[in-house]
């Protein structure tokens, strides 16, 4: 068993919420090992969260069967429905209720163990929970461990709009297990490699290079890439959160095609396309935007819409799981409701070209110029 | 209109939250000329949250039939039930969403104009909304001035257990006017007045000595007592805020009598008895269980429960409220669910003196010893 460690800082307001401890842990996860509990009656105990997805991996058996067994001891499992359906304020209230029920102390800790959906959602309960308790993640698909399980940002859907609530709650420990994405569906596993490709547009050219020249090694999951993958795009978040923690400055940066990202998956209905997909056809959205502002070239908008095709991405201007007329405007409509607005215009993220990002806010005549 | 103020700092996650400023305002409240508006676009809206008790203030009218005549611009007013029976998860998700409909940016600005309730509620909406926007408290109640509004703490009770969810979240902004008192209910002025009593009993034994000796004054709210007791109540719990934010030392020291008053609360029914009588009733118990273990002398615990005789709170070690059997059992049960609780024993907060606090964990035969 391979391990690789190390550990981001942030500002602290909460205890225990000041240092992210990461590892990269080999083969097959074995998670009944990693989470030993050994209780005595001073440790803190363990709430799990999982999905049913997760939670019927052959390889989980041995450590689900630990809770009816005794061998978790005083922890505690608890087993949500799988995907974003779920990322409701009622997950996070049954969550809630159920540690209050077992008499869970904010001296606990909470572990969520699955995807962005079971981080974000695990993460945001254990940040109301008494006023916040620390909180862990397994994340097991390749979008929550290149992605949403680093950096603090927890949530849920509320009224149909994404993360419309939540808070900033970093995870205490993260543990990476590539092996979990071999596990994955084709559409999970396209889904984290988009938000893959945007870290490597964004923060590492060598990145943007594999991605150009082993599709092969990555569409087919090959052993020795996953493992690239993951660690440089862990490391690239890492760094960009230690920097700007309450995303003030480039922190921001990682929202490139995520305006165009979240009204598709609003408009769409939540759950219809996967978050990944939806940023996938965001980036080319960005990159088209670019070329019509004329902040690149032809050529540069013609490499990133490649490369969303050479993994099967839409690069359609309008996608088409949009149903209906008047497209423009429902974009429009969605996109001036997003949080990261700060004025009465849209705010995108923008390249010049690979890693040189930048934000502006675009009139509503520029968004239509490119989604029709 | 004398006006006084000062600032409060803390350590930042958020930003907008390090610190909070204190202005103190004499003279009939006018929150229309406090809250003018002068929007322009770009400005940040307010979204003000208040209760059916405060909205029914003579001298409040004038500020709220501004939503309605356009005096108050692009701002929005969501009047709740009043009292501790809608400090629930329902009414934050109701703030949050009336702020998503009528489409609040996380730039805007949440201010709740109420008691401890209001306060609570409006600051954990704005922590959630969108992962946290600012909010600005205008504490109507002395409960709400001298304790609820600084420092940080929010939430909501949850499953009939007071603040089971929440968040660590300042306000920017804090305005007390002391003219607001006046409009109390004896019942509310009270419960304010013990949380006073509890700040000088820690803090400030000037504060104390003015109890003792100006009772005819305070409990008939002459105007000059008032704004002193305010004032130092202010100052001293900025001071401890500012010291130890998330409470790891000093602060929890703020929670003398509230193991046994949340424990009453819960089992009284929340609402059933105020929070303030709760705890007065608390401290006498806390002074009982210092003099049963020795900590201080027959006369110490004798001067605490007069004191508490003097202002009318309940010194039996059974409150009044409280029917039927069992009762020192039924309080444990509670207790050990305390989210201050570390390990499996009961936590209090004691004092040896005046001003000279300390924290046991004490056995559950030393918590029956004082309930019978």
């Amino acid at each position: 068993m391979e391990q690789n460690s190390f550990t981001i800082s942030y500002p602290a307001i909460y205890s225990g919420t000041e240092k992210s401890e990461i590892r990269f842990i080999s083969g097959t996860p074995d998670l009944a090992a990693l989470f030993n509990p050994g209780n005595t009656d001073d440790s803190p105990r363990r709430f799990f969260v999982t999905d049913a997805t997760v939670a019927s991996l052959d390889f989980m058996q041995p450590f689900i069967a630990g809770f009816d067994d005794g061998r978790q001891g005083k922890d505690c499992l608890i087993i949500l429905g799988s995907g974003e359906p779920y990322k409701t304020i009622e997950s996070v209230l049954t969550i809630v209720k159920k540690a209050v029920e077992a008499d869970f102390s904010r001296n606990d800790v909470f572990v969520g163990i699955g995807g962005g959906v079971i981080c974000d959602l695990t993460g945001f309960a254990a940040s109301v929970f008494k006023r916040g308790a620390s909180v862990q993640f397994v994340p097991t698909t390749l979008l929550a461990m290149v992605d949403a399980s680093i950096g603090g940002k927890t949530g849920c859907d509320f009224e149909n709009y994404k993360n419309m609530v939540g808070t900033f709650f970093p995870a205490a420990k993260l543990y990476y297990y590539p092996e979990f994405v071999k596990s994955l569906s084709e559409r999970q596993y396209k889904s984290g490699l988009a938000e893959a490709l945007k870290t490597a547009l964004l923060f590492d050219r060598e990145l943007v290079d594999i991605f150009k020249n082993e599709s092969e090694r990555i569409l087919s999951r090959e052993d020795g890439i996953l493992s690239v993958i993951i660690r440089k795009c862990v490391q690239a978040k890492a760094s960009v959160v230690e920097q700007d923690f309450t995303e003030k400055g480039i922190r921001s940066y990682l929202n490139l095609g995520h305006t165009f990202a979240h009204a598709l998956e609003s408009i769409a209905g939540l759950g219809a396309v996967t978050h990944g997909d939806a940023v996938a056809w965001g980036i080319g959205r960005a990159a088209e935007l670019s070329f019509k502002k004329e902040y690149v070239k032809e050529a540069f908008r013609n490499e990133i819409l490649g490369l969303l095709e050479l993994y099967g991405w839409e690069t359609d201007s309008i996608p088409a799981v949009i149903r209906g007329g008047g497209i423009g405007e429902r974009f429009l409509a969605v996109m001036h409701k997003d949080k990261k607005n700060i004025t009465s215009k849209v705010r995108v993220i923008l390249q010049k070209d690979y890693c040189d990002t930048f934000i502006e806010e675009v009139d509503d005549s520029d968004i239509l110029s490119v989604l029709k």
